[in-house]
C-alpha cells in the first residue's frame, strides 16, 4: 500500500487554558491529517498509480454582527479544526504531498498553515504581528506564511509539484499524472447545507486541476471515527460538563429561574473547565414544556426531520454561490421554530415544586463537544409516576449501552430503547395490552409495528458527536439510507457501529398533547392507551436521559459520568459525595476519570464496583 | 406641526427576564416608534405637504455555523429591536400612516408585526404555533401577521393608501401624491458596513415608491438622542455590570486566570441580571498587555483608525449585493488583529502579584448595553507607581465629567482628558517640561500641539452607548467629521453634546513600547520624556476607568456605580460594602440606583454625601 511510507510528525506543542485544564496535544491533528491523507490515498488508488497535490482548507472568518462592529467570540471551522487545530480566524491550511515524492512508493507530504499578518502601521494600536516562527511551534506544523502569500504558494507548489501549463487545445489538463487542488465540498445531513471549497483570488487558475469529489468523502469519514486522542479529549469534556450537571443539580430547588441553571452550568465549566463555548444552547426545560425540549436544533426538526431519503436536497436547499463567501455563517430561509432554550422561549420559566427539569447542556473545549441530558425532580424527591417514567428511559439507556459493539445497527438501538420506554409505559397504566395476547414482548412488537414508540420518543435515539455536536457522517454514501418511518426517520444516522464511533445515547419519554391526541384518534394506536390513567400525565413534561459513549473493540465505554438511577440523583441533590465511592450501576459502562495535570487519568473502577 | 396629531398608542405589556430583573415596558418602544415618525415627518415636510406610505424594517434572522445545524443564541438587529423590542427572528415591522389619514392635519398610523408561523405538520415536533392575538398583546402592537402575507399585506396598504399604478411610460410614478415605502439604508461610521434595506420576495414592485434616503437618518439620529425609558433601561445594564464588577474585585487574586474573571462576570450578570448576552466580548487583561487592551473591536482600529473623513468608505469597503441577505451576519475581508479577549488572545493569562487588571466588561439586558472598566492591582495594594497613573485617569475622568453639559464638543473633552494624564505623566517624573517654561498648563499645551497624548492614550475618549456598545450617529451628516490628528482620528464622534446623549468617557493611559520608540525617536515628542524613568513604566499594562454617562439638562449623570477611588477599590477588595455608606468622590457624578420590583429606584444621593 503506497500509504505504507507516510511519516507521522510529532511536535511536543499543545493547548491548554490555563491551570488544570486538559492539555490538547497537537499531535492529535497530526495523527488527524495522517488519517485524512491516507484515507484520500487509498481512495484514489484505484484510478491511478500517482496522486500528488495539494490538500487546501480555509478556516473560519470572524463575524460581525449586521452593519454593526460587534464581533461575537470567534469559534473555528469544524472542518479546519479537525485538521489543524488552529483556534484563530482567516486562516488557511495546507497538506501538499507526492506518493512518488521521496522515490520507493513512499509518500512525503508537508503541512503549511497560512495566518493574517499585518503592517506597522496596524501594529502601532493592535500589537505586533505575530512571529511565525512561534506561530509553527505553537501549532506543530512544519511551515508557517502570511495568509498573503498563498495565491504564489500554492503556484509554486503545484509547479514544484510537476503542473504543466496546457500545450495546446482540446489537449485537456486532467491528466493522471497532473497534480491535483483537493477542495472540500459535500452535504451537511443535519443542516442541508454544504462545506463550501477553500476559496481565495484567483484561485480559478486552477479550474482544471481541481477535485471537489475526493476530500469530503474522506474526511468526513475520517471525523466518524475518533482517535484516541480525539477520544481521551472528549472524556475531558463529557468530565467537566458531568461534574458542571452535577453542581446544578445541587444548587437546584423551587423558586429558581430557569435561566439561573444555564448560567450556573456555563460558569462551572468555564471557570473550572476552561470551556469557553457551549456546544449547543443549554436547554433548561423545566415544567410542563412538552414538544420544546426535544430539540436543541430547529431546523433539522422542522425540515428534515420530515423528508426521506429520496428526495434530493438541491431542490429544497438551494445552494448559493458559493464564491468568495466559503466560510461564512449560512442562513437557511426555512421555517423557524421557537425551540427550548433559544430566542423565543430562552429558560425563562420559574421552577415549581413538582416540576421534573430536563437539562440538556454539554460545554466544548478546544472545538471538541460533548452532549449531556440530565432529569431530576426539582423538588428533590420523585413521585411515583415521575420515578417509573424516569426507571422506564433509564431501562432504555441501559438496555442500549448493555447492547452497543461494531456490527449493531443503530435503528436496532432505536428499537431497542422504544421496547423499553414502551415496556414502562405498560407498568404503569397508561398503555394497555389492548386485547392482545398477554406476552408483553409480543404486545409491545405490535406497538411498535403501529410506531406507538414515536408518540412519547418523537426523535432520534442518538447522534455522532466530536468537534460538532451533531457530528458528520450520519449518511455518508454507501452506508445505510435514512428511513421514512416515524420515529425512525428523525434518526440522524442509520449506520451499523463500528470502534472508535462515539455517538450520544438519548432515550426519551415525553407527553406531547398533540401527538397523544392524534394518538387517541388512530385506531391502530389508540387500542393500547388507557385515556384515564394518561389524564395522570398531560403537563408531566418529559424525561430524556443522555450520555456520550465510544464504540469499543467488544463493547461500548460511557464517557459521562453522571448521577443515573434515582438514589444517585437524590444523593448528590441532597450533597451526596460525587462520583460516588460505590458505581451501583455498572451496567452503564461509566468510565471514571478526572483531569489531572492536563491528562485524564483513570479511577480504579474494579475498586468501585467491589466496594 | 402635522405632527401634533400623532396619538401615542399604550400598553401594559413588558419584557422581564423573571424574578427581580427589569421591567422593560413596550411602550419604550412605542415611544421610539413615535420619535422615529415625527422625526421622518418633520424630515418631508420642507417638499411635500402631504407624506404617507409604509416604514418597513427587518428584523435579524436565525444564523446557523458555518454548514452545519448549529444555532448560535439570536441577538436581534439593532435597528429593528429599536422601533419593535421584539427578541424573536425572523420578523418584519411595519408602520403605516397618512398624514391626512384621518383629515384636520393630524397623523394616523398603525404598527403591524409579522412574525413566522408554521403548518400543524411542523408543530406536531416542534410546538404549537405562535397565537397572533397573543403575540400582540405581548409586544404591545395595534396587529400581528404570519410573515407569509406580508408581500400581499403591502400591496394592500399601498393601495389602501392611495397608490396609483403608473398610467402611461413616461409619466413616472414618484409623484408628491403617492404613498412611499420607507427602507432603511446607511453606512455605519464603526464598521464600515451598511444597513440593509428590508427585503422579501416581490418587493421589486416597489421600486418605483422606495425610499431608501430619508428613514436611515432620521432613525440613526432619532437612537442619539434616548428617552427617559432608555435611559432607564441603561441604568439597570449599568447597575448589574456595576455590581458584577464589584462581585470580580472581591473574587480577584494572583494565581487566578484571566478567563476566570471573564466566567465570574458573565455568571453574576446572568443569574442575578438576567443578562444572557455581553455587550461585547469581555476583555480581561492583567498584566503587561500593552496595544491588546486598548480595542473591544478590532476591525475599528485597523482600519477605521487610521482612515480621514475623505476618503470614501465605498472605494474600501466594497458592498455586495444586499439582495435576499437583507440582515445577514457581515464579515470584511479587511486585516484581523488577534486582540484581548478574542481568539488570539483568549484571556488567558495567570494572574501575578504585581499585575494591573483591566478589566473592559458590560452585560446587556433586552439589546440594551453596557461598557464599563475597571483598573485595580491584583494583589490588593498600589505601588507608587500604579497609584500615579491610576490618579492621573481617574482625574481625566472628573475632569471629564465635570465639564459634560449640552453645548459642550466631545473633542475638547477629548483633550481635557489628555491634558489630565499629561499632568499625571509630569507630575511621576516620565514626562519632564523639556526645558519648556515653568508654566505647567503652557507646557501641557505645547505637548497636545505635538500629539504626545495619543502616545499614552492611542485611542479616543468614548462613544455613544445605546443598543449597541459603539451605538449609532457618531457621524451623521450635518455633524462635525472625523479629525486627521492623532489620538482625535480614533474618536468614534466629533459631536456637539445634546441632552439625552450617553456616552461612555474611557480615560486611559498604555505603556506601549512601539508607541514610547516612536516618540523618542520624534524629536518634538522624545523632548519631553524622561527616558530613565520611562524604563519603570515599561511593562507596566495600562490603566483605563470607564464609565457611562447620560447628558442632562445643566450637565450629566453618571449611570455606573462602580468603585473609583483608589480607598474604594481597596475597600471592596478587601470586603468592604458597596454601595458606600458615603460616596467619597461626589465630582463623578455616580447616580445611585437599585432594582426594585422590576424597576429602578433611586437612592437619597444628598443623604450619602452628607453622611
Amino acid at each position: 500500500m503506497r500509504t505504507n511510507g507516510i511519516t507521522m510528525k510529532s511536535s511536543p506543542a499543545f493547548y491548554s487554558q490555563g491551570l488544570e485544564t486538559y492539555q490538547v496535544p497537537m499531535t492529535l491533528y497530526a495523527e488527524n491529517r495522517h488519517k485524512v491523507l491516507t484515507s484520500l490515498l487509498q481512495s484514489t488508488a484505484p484510478q491511478t498509480t500517482r496522486t500528488r497535490g495539494i490538500v487546501l482548507l480555509q478556516g473560519g472568518t470572524q463575524p460581525t454582527r449586521y452593519d454593526t462592529d460587534h464581533e461575537p467570540v470567534f469559534r473555528q471551522e469544524s472542518y479546519f479544526h479537525y485538521c489543524f487545530g488552529v483556534h484563530l480566524p482567516d486562516c488557511y491550511g495546507a497538506l501538499s504531498f507526492d506518493t512518488d515524492g521521496d522515490g520507493g512508493g513512499t509518500t512525503s507530504y508537508e503541512t503549511t498553515l497560512f495566518v493574517p499578518t499585518w503592517d506597522e502601521e496596524v501594529a502601532t494600536v493592535c500589537g505586533e504581528p505575530p512571529d511565525l516562527e512561534e506561530v509553527r511551534r505553537e501549532w506543530g506544523v512544519d511551515s508557517v506564511r502570511s495568509v498573503d502569500g498563498l495565491a504564489a504558494w500554492v503556484e509554486e507548489e503545484m509547479r514544484r509539484r510537476g503542473w504543466k501549463e496546457k500545450k495546446q487545445e482540446g489537449l485537456g489538463n486532467g491528466g493522471e499524472d497532473q497534480p491535483k487542488l483537493f477542495l472540500l465540498r459535500g452535504l451537511n445531513s443535519d443542516s442541508g447545507n454544504y462545506a463550501q471549497p477553500a476559496h481565495y483570488e484567483g484561485i480559478e487558475m486552477w479550474d482544471d486541476a481541481r477535485d471537489e469529489e475526493t476530500l469530503f468523502r474522506c474526511l468526513a469519514e475520517c471525523r466518524v471515527k475518533k482517535t484516541p486522542a480525539e477520544i481521551s479529549l472528549l472524556r475531558y469534556t463529557n468530565y467537566v460538563s458531568s461534574m458542571a450537571h452535577v453542581s446544578v443539580m445541587r444548587e437546584c430547588h423551587p423558586g429558581m429561574m430557569e435561566y439561573q441553571l444555564e448560567s450556573l452550568f456555563m460558569h462551572h465549566t468555564y471557570y473550572y473547565g476552561g470551556c469557553r463555548l457551549m456546544s449547543y444552547t443549554c436547554i433548561c426545560a423545566c415544567g410542563p414544556n412538552e414538544r420544546v425540549c426535544i430539540a436543541h436544533v430547529s431546523l433539522s426538526y422542522s425540515t428534515f426531520a420530515n423528508r426521506t431519503n429520496d428526495e434530493p436536497f438541491s431542490t429544497r436547499f438551494p445552494i448559493t454561490n458559493g464564491i468568495n463567501l466559503p466560510c461564512q455563517i449560512h442562513q437557511q430561509n426555512t421555517a423557524k421554530i421557537l425551540h427550548y432554550g433559544h430566542a423565543g422561549r430562552p429558560n425563562s420559566r420559574l421552577l415549581l415544586p413538582n416540576d421534573m427539569a430536563l437539562l440538556d447542556m454539554g460545554a466544548e473545549y478546544h472545538c471538541y463537544a460533548s452532549d449531556i441530558t440530565c432529569s431530576f425532580p426539582v423538588s428533590g424527591s420523585f413521585t411515583t409516576d415521575q420515578r417509573s417514567i424516569y426507571e422506564a428511559v433509564l431501562n432504555a439507556q441501559i438496555a442500549v449501552i448493555q447492547r452497543l459493539k461494531p456490527g449493531v445497527g443503530w435503528v436496532d438501538m432505536h428499537r431497542v430503547a422504544e421496547r423499553e420506554i414502551l415496556r414502562g409505559l405498560l407498568a404503569c397504566g397508561v398503555l394497555v395490552t389492548g386485547g392482545e395476547e398477554e406476552d408483553v414482548d409480543k404486545v409491545i412488537d405490535t406497538m411498535l409495528d403501529v410506531d406507538l414508540g414515536a408518540i412519547f420518543m418523537p426523535h432520534g435515539l442518538g447522534h455522532f458527536i466530536g468537534i460538532d455536536t451533531h457530528d458528520v457522517g450520519g449518511y455518508l454514501e454507501g452506508h445505510p439510507p435514512r428511513s421514512s418511518r416515524p420515529g425512525l426517520k428523525k434518526l440522524r444516522t442509520a449506520r451499523i457501529m463500528e470502534e472508535g464511533m462515539v455517538i450520544t445515547v438519548e432515550p426519551g419519554c415525553y407527553f406531547i398533547n398533540r401527538l397523544l391526541d392524534g394518538a387517541m384518534q388512530n385506531e391502530k394506536q389508540g387500542r393500547f392507551i388507557n385515556v384515564e390513567r394518561l389524564r395522570d400525565f398531560r403537563g408531566f413534561g418529559g424525561v430524556r436521559l443522555e450520555d456520550n459513549v465510544v464504540i469499543t473493540a467488544d463493547g461500548c465505554e460511557n464517557l459521562t459520568q453522571c448521577p443515573r438511577s434515582p438514589e444517585e440523583v437524590l444523593d448528590v441533590m441532597n450533597g451526596g459525595q460525587w462520583p460516588p465511592k460505590v458505581d451501583v450501576l455498572p451496567e452503564l459502562k461509566r468510565r471514571w476519570a478526572v483531569c489531572k495535570d492536563g491528562a485524564m487519568e483513570m479511577m480504579d473502577v474494579e475498586l468501585m464496583h467491589k466496594a
